[in-house]
């Protein structure tokens, strides 16, 4: 150790961790003090930031993707001069306290992305390091690096052996992303104990076949210059990404050091003191900073001040000479959207012919490619079913491939939907663009652990999910989706769209993009649909709303997507048995129960009663309807009229549920109020 | 070509693949058409399976991973005739027809696994070749190889991209499953063109990176004595599974061979004609298998026979040798639980302390390790916090690393959710071990791909899963679920369970054994739950019922698990105010759907108002309960107590929202019949 200040401010993170852990009697000690040097080199030599303005557009990314370490990751942005105090690293873990148990983009200034859920963290860096390509592509020119920051990630074994990660660093090659740079604490320990239980591939030899630099630190408890040299010798390689494998000890100085004891639980009073004695603390006080430790990082934060200072005048140069790039970039930056971009949605009329909403979504997409430069999307290797490519999209490849651009906005993911949800989930946390990403409905649960982060983190991602019943036909059960809306539905900060038509697909559009902190799942059809009498794109601000309606009606028929035709269909074959039948469309349940009472009760008249029709499962249909036609039972391969026909998803079997639901209410003397219908 | 019936029975394949998706004008010719070789191969010298008894239980496993690829499959099965005729190929994808869209096990004979969603079959081929080392380790004795099949795998690009198949193919090469053995379609053409465009790492390295001998064949179109030749050299190798890298060309004899036009779609009429020509086939005739074709099978299926009738007499003189462990395996293969297992089911008395389902849960498994020995179970590396293993448990694990042997009936998964669900789903589907697996609820959705085809395939698979609400506390938003019960009960064919105390988590157990189609999910608690007065573990098997009855009563409180206490005190302050409280405990909701309209009415009884409480999405409970306690947000991060508190799941909320809907149904004048209630 050369350096005596530097070998106490790693001290200092370590005991730190070893006492907010405690101090919270919850949380997980042990990386933490192993990853304090790696943290140190990072935030002290590296890592460009400025604690006073945690949003400068060409800061450096960093990911804690092991995100259970995050006393390490609190106690860095304390250090570093964010809003984060002592007093918040004291309430670690307590109720509202700014440093919940893992960290949470969007509630503690500094954190990046939401990490916790292992082999997110990882994946999300591949979107920062994809986004930062894109838009350095898109804005920098020659003498004006605009977007050249660098990603870092911190990850464990954990992220390793996540298969999300497997699909994200597998493209993370692909794309060359040369300025990711990932830091892999290898302390050979997970909960089950030593990685030999599990865990005995050849990392190395792995990220290697996917085009990595690797590069390997033996030391990682006390030789800093060796990890200093190790990201240097990672910044000058700009066409792989490169993987540090950094040998740690988990609990460094605890007596449990390189035990599977100090990964998630305090460590003991006595151990506690133990470990400051050891490394030259008191071991009778609590949450010590030095103050030479202090003034280090006080010194840092001047320099982090400077260069965010050297790049603000870089941009007024900028300015200058690219005024309307410049503008754009201010824009983009300010995340608004272009002024008056809602007038390229297209809009329709009944006579126009019936279209597939997937097909209506690549016209609104090709709508809204020019006008909306920041949407960048592409598909898990289906885009000639999800239809999710505009005909002039340049592909996002490394120039050197002869396949695409780095400025490119449209990405192959292949068949990787976990990794693609992720990575969107990074690009939309980088700011500038917006991220669109298209498979099979049926295939959103095979990404949902990065899904709920979009929600949870409030990312405008929009998912883009074609075939989305049981109308997809032959592929048969495997790929029809049942539960998968219902899904959406039950969480929270997510909108659930289902258009019926090509107004409302671009209605999901319109909300979807208005939404800038929150993820929309957008649910079209493979097959036909026609262009409805009644719809229209501002109604679908409404979340549901009247397609066709009564004074009092006998019955109300709502339904969603596919569904809403055969709705229409049913309502005629009862008004020509002289029932009075009104149609309601409902392509996004979640935003309909935001609407106020009286406007949901013009929708679901009270005392009236409710069939609902969508060809999923029924389950949560309760909320709207007092009868459902729809699924219970996964589906069927057959040709689409074959298989609608066996789960009895049609205009007869509707009309008949509807009568039978009146007879039965008669009966009872009673229509229940709906759920919908109380204040 | 050598053999002359070999090649024209792979053209045969070719050129039947052409026509039956050409029949159904819908489906993947390209795959069967490039894989007809190694089909070929594999299943002329090397499967041993008896069409005339597709269960046998030693015979070898083929799955089809890229199961779009399923006219191959349908195709093989036809010649090696299983029950699938030509008349079946026909009505490929056609509704309810025995050769639907992808390979369904339990409905076309001879499928082994359910495949269509990519990375499924290659990891639940992990699961079929851990099943056969475990029984093999369990009952093979010197001279007797009861279990000694092979697991063979054909596989594409899109399985080799997809996580949920790195994870498991990780866990293959640490195992050294040795007889599973991979064949991969190299044919580089995914849907979204050249594998160029996403897919350019080196697989080769990178399953050596695993433990993996990989062996490649040049020229996987013609030179079929090379892929034999390779299979041999798999064969040979014991102590590492093997993955064949075979270059093919997709689709080949189409004009369009090796592109992705023939991967999804139909090939034309007059394309076919030239296929069929260029094989020698007529060109006017469809559906041809040439007589030496047909001969040639049936050769192949009296070898077949006489490997089965040699396997039968092994066993007769196994019985003589081994009684006790003959019987054991006839009991095993029958699918037949042991004699009065179920005594063993640990029972409580209200006097019994306060313990968390997860430790129940342990219980129960402790108790159930010796009386049921196939049970087999693990975690994504969470052994310490799902508390899935009994201590007397012994790994499985290559008896090479000192760390187990492969009789061991606990399973190191390592942090792989998505890969350990699919490999329990390849521990089923073997035949003769019952495998559960834990893992936090919450990441029940990274793996929910297998999930979902647990329930499709109808298999019997047991999900342990732990920290099920917010009342996990610290760990926060990130892992605490909100909308996975919701998406399990939305899902057919699969049971949700949340136990509420000692009795109704060896209920559960109970019924989650007894259903041998059918997967669950045991919700667990990660905080200590009182013993309740008037649970018992026969009452689980109606799913839900009373725990505190009250004739006529003004109120009736239903919860699940953690909840059920919160209710129970609920009812004791309205008890306070005068009111008849009905108490409900709900363990497995899907259960209680199946039971009597009279019953249902026992439970809840007409006219009188329901509260439920659940300490996850009110979604979906509108079902059963006019108002919801439970959550409409994400969680948050802090102790057990000021989370409950901050979302109000409690006594007091609870007791103030069925006064407020007393009167909100005093006011209206009726309270409104429940979905349950109705007939």
């Amino acid at each position: 150790m050369v350096n005596t200040v530097e070998a106490t401010a790693v001290n200092t993170i370590r005991t730190l961790a070893a006492d907010v852990v405690h101090g919270a009697n919850s949380g997980h000690p042990g990386a933490p003090m192993g990853c304090a040097p790696m943290a140190q080199t990072l935030f002290s030599k590296f890592i460009k930031v400025n604690p006073k303005n945690p949003h400068w557009a060409n800061r450096d990314r960093f990911v804690l993707s092991n995100g259970h370490a995050c006393a390490l990751q609190y106690i860095m942005l304390h250090l570093l001069g964010f809003d984060v105090t002592m007093d918040d690293l004291k309430k670690f873990r307590a109720i509202d306290s700014k440093t919940p148990g893992h960290p949470e983009r969007g509630w503690t200034e500094g954190i990046e992305v939401t990490t916790g859920p292992l082999g997110q963290g990882v994946s999300n860096a591949v979107g920062l390091a994809l986004a930062q390509a894109q838009l350095g592509a898109t804005f920098n020119k020659p003498g004006f690096e605009i977007f050249n920051n660098d990603t870092y990630v911190i990850l464990g074994d954990g992220c390793l052996q996540e298969g999300v990660a497997a699909e994200a660093v597998s493209l993370a090659g692909h794309w060359k992303l040369g300025k990711l740079i990932a830091l892999y604490d290898d302390n050979k320990i997970t909960i089950d104990g030593d990685t030999a239980v599990s865990f005995t591939e050849d990392v190395q030899k792995r990220f290697e076949s996917y085009g990595w630099q690797v590069l390997v630190v033996a030391d990682g408890d006390n030789d800093f210059e060796a990890i200093a040299k190790a990201v240097e010798q990672a910044k000058a390689e700009t066409e792989k990404p490169t993987l540090i494998k950094i040998r740690t000890t988990i609990g460094y100085g605890s007596q449990h050091q390189g035990e599977e004891k100090v990964h998630g639980s305090p460590l003991s009073a006595d151990d506690i003191k133990n470990v400051k004695q050891k490394f030259g603390f008191n071991p009778d006080e609590k949450y010590v900073v030095p103050q030479q430790v202090y003034d280090f990082w006080a010194k840092r934060a001047e320099e982090n001040a400077k260069v965010e200072a050297e790049w603000n005048e870089l941009v007024a140069k900028y300015q200058k000479e690219f005024p309307t790039e410049a503008a754009e970039l201010k824009r983009r930056l300010a995340g608004k959207l272009p002024e008056g971009w809602e007038k390229a949605l297209p809009r329709f009329t009944p006579s126009d012919p019936a279209v597939a909403t997937r097909k209506l979504s690549e016209t609104v997409l090709t709508a809204l490619s020019d006008v909306v430069p920041e949407l960048i999307g592409g598909s898990a290797d289906l885009t000639g079913s999800n239809l999710t490519r505009w005909k002039k999209a340049v592909d996002f490849q490394h120039p050197s491939t002869g396949l695409g651009q780095y400025d490119g906005r449209y990405v192959r993911y292949g068949v990787r939907e976990h990794a693609m949800f992720a990575i969107m989930n990074g690009i939309a946390a980088y700011q500038g663009l917006i991220p669109f990403g298209g498979t099979f409905l049926n295939f959103l649960t095979y990404g949902w652990g990065a899904t709920r982060l979009s929600a949870v983190s409030h990312l405008r991602v929009i998912y883009v999910m074609t075939h989305d019943s049981i109308g997809l036909g032959e592929d048969g059960p495997t790929h029809q989706p049942i539960e998968t809306l219902a899904l959406v539905r039950a969480t929270p900060n997510i909108y659930t769209m289902r258009p019926a038509d090509g107004n409302e697909t671009s209605g999901c559009y319109l909300v979807a993009l208005e939404n800038d902190h929150r993820p929309s799942v957008i649910a079209l059809s493979r097959q036909n649909l026609p262009q409805l009498e009644g719809s229209n794109i501002e109604a679908v601000r409404k979340g549901g709303y009247v397609l066709h309606a009564e004074q009092k009606p006998d019955v109300v028929l709502a339904a969603t997507g596919s569904e809403v035709a055969i709705a229409v269909d049913a309502a005629k074959l009862l008004e020509k048995e002289g029932l009075k039948v009104q149609t309601v469309s409902m392509p996004i349940t979640d935003l309909f129960d935001e609407q106020s009472h009286e406007y949901k009760l013009s929708v679901f008249p009270q005392n009236t009663p409710v069939v609902s029709v969508e060809a999923l499962t029924v389950f949560g249909w309760q909320q709207y309807s007092h009868a459902q036609v729809g699924m219970t039972t996964f589906g069927a391969s057959g040709p689409i009229k074959d298989v609608y026909a066996k789960f009895k998803i049609t205009p007869e079997n509707t009309a008949n549920v509807a009568k039978d639901l009146i007879q039965h209410f008669k009966k009872i003397g009673q229509v229940p109020e709906l759920p919908c219908q109380r204040q």
